[in-house]
């Protein structure tokens, strides 16, 4: 029995709010031609802050890819133990006992990832297993649960730690000043967050089902440009209409289980944007305070990729209001354009 | 019971010979100070040949990290479906009868990973789940196995594709003269590999257990820089005496299945270099024949990081000596450092 205990996360200390991003859109791009659009795409994110590894001015002058690659491994090595430490606490759990670590990052790029460094420097086992995830973006959190779940599945008595590390200043790109690319500037948050899934014990989400579904020839929606000035982040204008095709996925993922996916206790969903809430909310016929965790999360992080699916599930921890064996559905969505969606119940019953 | 079937293989269709590669070396290096260490380094190899995706030429100028990535894309998009369809057809299934996909390549870097594409292209199902892998180097490929055998310890029906896809000539940086650098410029090859690991039926390796392996505190042993032109290999000299540390690794998980690590019927092992197998063949006590597969793919392809072990793997079905209920161990060394070890059994009948 898998259960994804409390998430611990920690923001950065450098906060950028909704008037300042406002405010540098303005001054740096005078002359766009759609800067009014941006101006208004930006407004209707309704992220109110955002926090930052760096202070804003460090942000925008891009220091080339080899000192952002040296910033990334300074600042995860920094940043990520102590929210790893609070993440086993929450768990009530040691390093020496956890069997796997899923490290997801999708912005930076470390070989080995710190998985390595990890198991090295926090006294985990040398024997523990690791599966580093750079690819799926956004959607990683919600992998990340799912990949702890089944190997939950395969080893009954494993426990897996989950880190999601999100630099997202990090892919800055001064020169990219397209739509997509103005809206994101103003949408993404630095954040880490950590959970272990125990596979005996512990309080959290009793994972039940997990599945994947990839919407068909989306593949250049959600994508990076790899150059010498790092990952340039391409977002087409077609993806905040994803929920029409995904919603479905989700209602299927449901039926499976006996469940209606608009009718469960909790929604655990990536803050992709707003339009992703909203519009989900309306596909699934759920009531917009359903997703009031993913709400907060977008509101004061902002976006924090695949970090928002453990930050909501925090939030919903915090909030306290669960009751054992209600039902929910966790969903994290990403490039490919790839949803990762799970069910669970909560349980706060040791076994 | 997981099966892993026989491996698909591509090379590309550039050679470059053991004695090309001297030449070169003497000819770019005429004034490194350690030459003749570097060239004695190269002969000791045991490469004899190479193939590489582009003629030696191209490889040579460095057109930038854009121009890199770009060419990552496009020959891993021509290359790897036939091997994909290949080894679908060893183990008689079709895409949509797969239900993971276990992609590994260090070599380049894609998001999404060529796994959103492949699944678009090749017919696999939209709910195919995705685990790309670029930070275990050449560790993935045992990788790619251990976490192929654990969804099949979760969902004993399932199939997972394993694909290797390593273009290690695109990360070929002339400005690198540490000795390190010169030897791995001589050392490894490009290739592309992909496997089935069925969950019911099927010929080939009956997985029975796994395990990881992280020496501790060599996490800059095996690295990258990454930087504005792309992925930088640094390779510690100590590297090559790595086998002294895992050899009881590999002793203890056999010990821990009843089995004798020093006799078995057959053994995969991941062909870094050549002190690498002579080192591991000493210290387990078998005799040099025991690794022929493995000094094979270095002689014919070199190092082809991830997809030696599926390389070896294939050379072992094809000398198809292998008896029902032989026991064998697999084993990819890689960045960590780290290693990814299985033992499995010869099985040629359906289930």
């Amino acid at each position: 029995m898998a259960v994804l205990c409390k998430p611990a996360i920690a923001v950065p200390e450098y906060i950028i709010t909704r008037d300042d991003t406002l405010e540098l859109a303005r001054q740096l791009h005078a002359n766009h031609s759609q800067l009014n659009l941006v101006l208004r795409l930006i407004e209707h994110t309704g992220v109110v802050r955002r926090h930052l590894i760096q202070p804003i001015d460090k942000v925008l002058e891009h220091p080339g890819f080899d000192a952002r690659s040296a910033i990334y491994e300074e600042e995860s090595k920094a940043r990520v133990p102590a929210v790893v430490r609070r993440a086993l606490d929450h768990a009530e759990l040691e390093p020496r006992e956890i069997d796997l670590i899923i490290y997801v990052s999708c912005t930076g790029f470390m070989m080995p990832s710190l998985t390595a460094w990890l198991i090295n420097h926090m006294g985990f086992r040398s024997d523990t297993r690791q599966i580093p995830i750079a690819q799926l973006g956004c959607a990683a959190g919600g992998a990340a649960i799912n990949r702890a779940h089944d190997f939950c599945q395969a080893y009954p008595d494993a426990n897996v730690l989950l880190v999601a590390c999100e630099f997202c200043s990090l892919c800055y790109q001064p020169d990219d000043d397209g739509v997509g690319s103005l809206l994101s500037n103003g949408l993404f948050g630095d954040a880490v967050a950590a959970a272990v899934m125990r596979g005996k014990g512990g309080t959290g989400v009793h994972l039940q089902r997990n599945a994947s579904y990839l919407i068909p020839h989306t593949e250049d929606w959600i994508s990076y440009a790899v150059r010498s000035t790092g990952f340039h982040f391409q977002l087409d204008k077609r993806v905040p209409g994803t929920m029409e095709p995904l919603a479905p996925a989700l209602r299927a993922l449901a039926e499976e289980h006996k469940w209606d996916a608009g009718n469960l206790d909790f929604y655990i969903i990536h803050a992709g944007g707003p339009r992703i809430l909203d519009d989900l909310c309306r596909f699934l016929e759920v009531p917009p305070e359903a997703f009031r965790f993913s709400r907060a999360t977008l509101t004061e992080y902002g976006n924090i990729a695949s970090a928002v699916v453990l930050d909501a599930l925090a939030r919903m921890f915090d909030e306290a209001s669960a009751q054992d064996g209600q039902r929910g559905l966790l969903a994290g969505f990403g490039p490919g354009i790839t949803a990762e969606m799970s069910l669970g119940t909560w349980t706060s019953s040791p076994n």
